[in-house]
């Protein structure tokens, strides 16, 4: 899938995985919520988990591995909650 | 996607997409988690969020759209929760 630092045996190491793509109303409130949520993705280091975060047109796009259950719930829980942050600063 | 009852403006009605994957360790864990899980996914209506759940050898399919990300925080976490619960009662 293209995931940074993802040579490992997936079957073994991450044995989940998945995509969420977010529609925004338009391309501008995208790049605005992507770049705020990216500044967090680009501080945490995560060692349960491997996430890709893109921004395409007005779409934002999180892949990603884990290696349990608890670290994907913990995972995703932290980028939804900077998302509906970064949406809700804006008064979409 | 061809999730039940997806007849709607995805682009408008349902913002946000994606899927999971969990690969278990065979397909007869697979398939206990899944019946387990399939029981609660069964008995659950969704209003902000549609899920598909599918069994495919050894991995659990979620196909989901959702309406907001509140909706699909609370979906995700209740389906990844129901899968830690299966999984843990058979002591994988």
């Amino acid at each position: 899938m293209g995931l940074q630092g993802g040579a490992g045996n997936k079957e073994e190491a991450w044995p989940i995985e998945g995509v969420i793509e977010l529609e925004l109303p338009n391309e501008e409130t995208a790049r605005v919520v992507y770049e705020s949520v990216l500044y967090e993705h680009e501080s945490v280091p995560y060692r349960r988990s491997r996430i890709d975060f893109l921004l395409e047109g007005n779409r934002l796009i999180i892949r990603f591995l884990a290696k349990d259950n608890s670290a994907l719930r913990g995972t995703l829980n932290s980028y939804l909650r900077w998302i509906k942050v970064a949406i809700d600063s804006l008064e979409v």
